[in-house]
């Protein structure tokens, strides 16, 4: 299996776009800045959508302005339709995560597209994007299941790539958007889509609601995944699950694979300080638990009991 | 692999022994009884030990004397001594569990007796219980790593299992103790022990400080276990790491395998109707999240601004 995995922190948009608290744009900057220096492959850095839509995430373009780029790494940004593309393109994004359901419900609730609207409307951003240096991601919500609908057959998953693959796009994140998934589940999909589509940069994304996140990794680990998104402290939620836990741990799942002996090119240390700085950031305790813990090879002194043999 | 797994559930002991607040026998009696109707296999429902080490644990002998026992299920003791058998077994108690750790510093800080100092005690507990209906257990603490010591080889953890299948003992617990072990580790050890010894009763006894317990659960059962402890709410927990969380929470572990189609021969809903008294019972918010979240086929009703298409 592979020894090498790649980390795509997605907490500047995925965790904060959810905050009660508006983080300033020079802390959202500082924030980013310092993950830069961290290891992690992707940073999704924002989203540029309706301010409307998410208030949080209205300062997309001064971000994206103010950030100071690392060259080892990708910078992200969500774009939900043409005009958001046009904004992220003229700020300078790396990559573009494109976003689409794979149920109708989800998808009507989130983007008022069912997931066929959103297809037939991704081509336009694709010939927007045209001569830029920019790679495309499309990421689909509720490929594991629908909180309105419920079970997402993978057929629809498959036709959906399909139909993606056919526009030229390159890569595609499979999402557990409310923390439906179980490792089964993933093993067997995962498994299906790097069979069928063996050049496919495929990204697990992963959300820790019902505490399975960490087993969910694993398991599309096992299935031949090497790109996980994953969220500083666990940020992020499902706003239907108030009190569950957010995206899976940047830092719990960067300690888990590490400890098992995979290179996530990650430097652990430096991650769990810039996650020492969250609660204050946002201003309540955050999930990730190593950060509390500490690594597992932390060592406590012997008790006095002990000592005296 | 297997598709039915059992789960025993240990937060009578491995949970209360360590919270604030002692909860009365009549509340202990009251959750065990409850627990008794979920279809766990096996309840670790309280610990012969000198009062004066563990408090919370008192009253073992009126717990012991106060459940209704259910046919289906074990009621099973911790016992670190002679004297401690003696009195679970005056209590009728179906299965001792005795206890000791791999790592030396641990055992000389819990039990204040190195491993091999355990080994030597156990043949006296065997004795007394000779002549009784009961089965016996040897838990292996700190089995994957120790925090005090650091690494704990598994040539320790394999030379400690010989010797206590020497001693006729038909059951071993491999304890994670502080949540240090990783999927990779639980796999290769857990796969080792069953390959050398087929016959034997193998648990895991995982903990989730790191996050990892549902992980190391998934592991343990792709390497062959079938047992499994587990603490209702997730409680429990580590006294070297406050604010992470206890052992792996046996509604969060059930959910998945149930969801992974693996049979529990749990009623989760019943199970989970027992988690949501536990915060009242011990005074505070506990981790487990399935009960928080609700299970994943639950459903959500459409939010108005998707209904109309």
């Amino acid at each position: 299996m592979n020894q090498r995995v790649t980390i795509q922190e997605v907490a500047p948009r995925d965790g904060l776009q959810i905050e009660q608290r508006f983080v300033p744009t020079s802390e959202k900057i500082a924030l980013i800045d310092a993950l830069s220096q961290t290891g992690v492959a992707k940073i999704e850095t924002t989203s540029f959508t309706s301010p409307k839509a998410i208030p949080n995430l209205s300062d997309a373009s001064e971000v994206m302005a103010g950030i100071t780029r690392h060259e080892q790494v990708g910078y992200v940004a969500l774009v939900p339709n043409e005009r958001g593309a046009e904004r992220a393109l003229a700020a300078g994004t790396d990559e573009l995560n494109l976003v689409m359901s794979a149920s109708d419900s989800h998808g009507l609730a989130n983007l008022r597209m069912t997931p066929w609207q959103s297809l037939e409307r991704f081509p336009a951003i694709l010939e927007l994007a045209r001569g830029h240096e920019v790679f495309i991601n499309a990421s689909i919500s509720t490929a594991f299941g629908c909180p309105f609908d419920g079970e997402v057959p993978a057929s629809r998953v498959l036709e959906i790539i399909s139909q993606l693959t056919a526009m030229g796009i390159r890569g595609v994140s499979l999402c557990d958007t409310t923390g439906m998934a179980n490792p089964a589940q993933v093993r067997a999909l995962c498994e299906h889509v790097l069979a069928r589509w063996p050049e496919l940069a495929l990204t697990l994304h992963v959300h820790n609601t019902r505490g399975m996140g960490l087993a969910n990794a694993l398991s599309a680990w096992q299935a031949g995944v090497t790109r996980f998104d994953a969220a500083l402290g666990g940020l992020g939620g499902c706003p239907f699950a108030p009190g569950a836990s957010g995206n899976v741990c940047t830092e719990d799942l960067v300690h888990m694979f590490e400890e098992m002996g995979i290179d996530t090119g990650v430097d652990l240390d430096a991650l769990l300080a810039v996650s020492q700085t969250l609660p204050e950031l946002v201003g309540h305790d955050v999930p990730g638990q190593v950060v509390k813990a500490g690594r597992s090879n932390r060592r406590y002194p012997l008790p006095e009991s002990a000592s005296a043999r």
